[in-house]
């Protein structure tokens, strides 16, 4: 039994069956009976609830608040801006009837919500005074996709957070696109310890309707980058074309600058890539809603003394920890560890009858995979330093598959000997010419993921508004430019 | 100006335009562009994250978990429980077509999401070990209303939570349902200061596929009932149309049995009913975005010295409450007041130069309207004492309006003049007849709220299972009977 519910693909012959037994094992998500539709389990949504925690605290601290939007919108609003429409079009849900009548007007599901809150926004600005307005909404966004779905990376459903907001300049607008992009680097590092490339998107690659888009990029441990959120500013072109108009304080009419922003339950396909093995998951300590589980190892005489005291352990570890108890009977302690491996808690603690003869407990990392008995008066102590290290680890190995996957190239016939070889980021140099990006993304299926702000690993502070140039020449067309990017095949 | 921004109808004049005026201009909410639909703006989505945090918190200490499932469901599931499909079916929104395909099987925008989700459910359950199951979703939920809609009270969507759980026994099922109905009862009274009556309603009025539901019942100041929540055991219904079955302890295949309950924003409206008054809203301390809203008075020479006076006491305050400081420059004092009595502050602390000379400050208590000046250094205390005890007080303000306006009808006659004259509820026995139940809601537009588990006030427990008793005549066709229920217009 304990074959069948374990891992049954390694995580290095077959990625992407390895990620669907974990996601699935691990019981994060499930698939619905809607094609392309998925459930998100309970597990899995905890984790989302930490990330919302982590987030909404960040953003409310610095003005902003939540509401809700409807989740449909009335065609005629869809169409008003041009490029929004034709990037979104294709792949929207319509809403054609209600009970047996016939709509007077189709309804968009949203596949993002910036026409529906903008035709609000409209009227709610009247005056510098109503600006910034500042706004967050954690909602679903639907989106009929035609390629092949896979849970959390690909869905027609996804949970997410869309930031919408509204300025009196352009400088304002830049500014919280930069709030808002430090703020998704510390969730990506700090809570998914998943360090990212901050950087602009091309002009291709931007979102339909915004001026620019700055984006989060990750590296995948099968060598194929992930983006992980991206923060847009979306210039004057949704304001002028839902009438977002202020009078400024020189009673001057002036159109609104606008930012909007987004992360989603993607994150959690994310994590599963990155941090787990062929056990399961690894989930790091700050987003695992089970840190520590504690074992008891019963045997029939010590059965009521075993249990008391994993009891006792579990109550003064749960003072500053979040600890789950595993005290199901007709299970064995074997089988417990396998489960919790699988479902990636960080820290397993172990209390048999002869521990207790020792006053020790045996605690199991679940990164490393190393046991250690330790005195029982040590035990919170030491969990802390261990969580902490855990969180720290797993950072550090995903820094390190990072630096040793990012490559250089500095003509056509080398990028395409990394991308097929060794995959990975590429850094070369761009001509800035879509021709270029079109045919190394032809021929090689490689995108330019963003023109980096920044080395990776220092931090983004919203002065660092330009890519890190070079003098070199474009690896496609081998014309002079100073333009370095990161290319890499992508999720 | 501030004739324009405050309450122009008196809420005994016109009730349901003092509504309208209050919800929109206290920034609750919003029409949207859609016909039906509404925004919930950044005021009112804070009151009801005051209620999701009471509420999940209580909910996950027993065991419930968080998750997510798709907001459509296929045709086909939605009309696999016969009494459901009927109750649903007029209200439902279509989606027909993905981008310009059409769909294969049209897909229904979820009205409620038992039947989804239990698609899921007969998967997931196996065996007795798998029980109880014990998810709620936080979600939104979509109803093409043909009544007139109004905001917060009925729109076209809105949001909710919805709890499915599955369980081996009936027992287990009715214990659940009544779990529920304890914690919704302390959300209704603790938290939202509003009384309510706790019962079953009759099987003209379950929910559509339940065994039987049980509902809370408020009265509103124009006296209509409101139903702010309900828990229905929904007995083997839908696992016996969803295939839920899982092996008992005896290896013996049974059906699960199952409940679900819900709450939704419409409590919002139910608070602005219950306490506003001609000034706007009045928020009980417990739900309060802003507990207590600082306003220096500032005059030209003293400016600085009064502003950094504000800023001490906030910050003071801040470590207790939830507190805004409202320097905002431009605005009189006067239209400050205005604007945080329109949105129901409880508490307002007024500092000018004056006060600081004496060391004292006034405050201001929005249900009372009575000012008093105290000395600073008393303010935390003091602060603590008006918000409990205005939280007491709102709840037994509403107390006393519902024991008030409960009455008792003997005979039909008498049932007609308490229904036109006097409103509210009325208590009544009924001899059981559907024909009773309709002749009645079609002479008088009242309609049976519930058969009370409880003499209201007193709390449910999971043992009052059965209604208050009395013999009597049914108050409309005058046959010997024993059941006593509530009647009234509602929402």
């Amino acid at each position: 039994m304990s074959e069948e519910l374990g891992i049954t693909v390694k995580k290095k012959e077959n990625f992407s069956e390895w990620y669907n037994e974990v996601v699935l094992k691990a019981q994060l998500a499930d698939f619905s009976d809607i094609k392309g539709f998925m459930v998100v389990k309970p597990y899995g949504y905890a984790i989302w609830e930490k990330i919302q925690q982590y987030f909404d605290e960040k953003i409310k601290k610095i003005g902003h608040q939540n509401a809700y939007f409807p989740a449909v919108i009335p065609e005629r609003f869809f169409e008003k801006e041009k490029e929004h429409v034709q990037g979104f079009s294709p792949e929207v849900f319509w809403i054609t009837h209600a009970g047996k009548t016939e709509l007077g007007e189709r309804l968009a599901l949203r596949p993002t919500s910036e026409t529906i809150i903008y035709a609000s926004y409209a009227q709610w600005i009247r005056s510098w005074r109503d600006l910034p307005l500042l706004i967050n909404c954690w909602n679903s966004v639907f989106r009929a996709e035609t390629k092949m779905t896979k849970l959390f990376l690909r869905t027609r459903e996804f949970l997410w957070q869309e930031g919408h907001t509204a300025h009196a300049t352009k400088e304002e607008a830049d500014e919280e696109v930069m709030t808002i992009l430090k703020i998704y680097r510390q969730v990506m590092e700090e809570l998914l310890a998943i360090p990212v490339i901050t950087g602009m998107k091309t002009e291709s690659e931007k979102f339909a309707g915004a001026l620019y888009t700055t984006t989060l990029e990750a590296l995948m441990p099968d060598g194929r980058a992930i983006q992980m959120g991206t923060s847009h500013n979306l210039g004057q072109h949704f304001a002028k074309a839902f009438g977002i108009e202020f009078l400024d304080k020189n009673e001057k009419k002036q159109y609104a600058w606008q930012t909007s922003w987004g992360i989603s339950t993607r994150l959690l396909g994310a994590i599963t890539m990155m941090h787990g093995d062929d056990r399961g998951l690894i989930l790091p300590p700050s987003l695992a809603p089970i840190q520590v589980v504690v074992v008891p190892i019963i045997f029939d005489k010590s059965k009521a003394e075993v249990l008391k005291k994993a009891k006792e352990l579990s109550e003064k570890l749960s003072q500053n920890f979040s600890v789950h108890l595993d005290a199901r009977e007709g299970y064995s302690a074997g089988f417990k560890f396998n489960e919790w491996e699988l479902k990636g808690v960080p820290l397993r603690v172990e209390i048999g009858p002869k521990d207790i003869e020792k006053n020790q407990v045996v605690v199991y990392r679940r990164d490393t995979g190393k046991k250690e008995s330790i005195a029982a008066k040590e035990l919170s102590k030491k969990t802390k330093a261990a969580l902490e290290d855990i969180q720290k680890n797993l950072y550090k190995k995903s820094l390190d598959f990072l630096n040793s996957n990012t490559h250089e190239a500095s003509g056509f016939m080398e990028f395409k000997e990394i991308i097929e070889q060794k995959r990975g980021f590429i850094i070369a140099n761009w001509c800035g010419a879509v021709k270029c990006e079109e045919e190394i993304k032809e021929r090689t299926g490689a995108t330019i993921r963003c023109l980096p702000f920044d080395p990776f690993g220092k931090s983004v502070d919203g002065k660092h508004f330009t890519s890190i140039n070079k003098s070199g020449k474009c690896v496609f067309c081998g014309s002079d430019c100073e333009t370095r990017v990161y290319f890499a095949r992508a999720y």
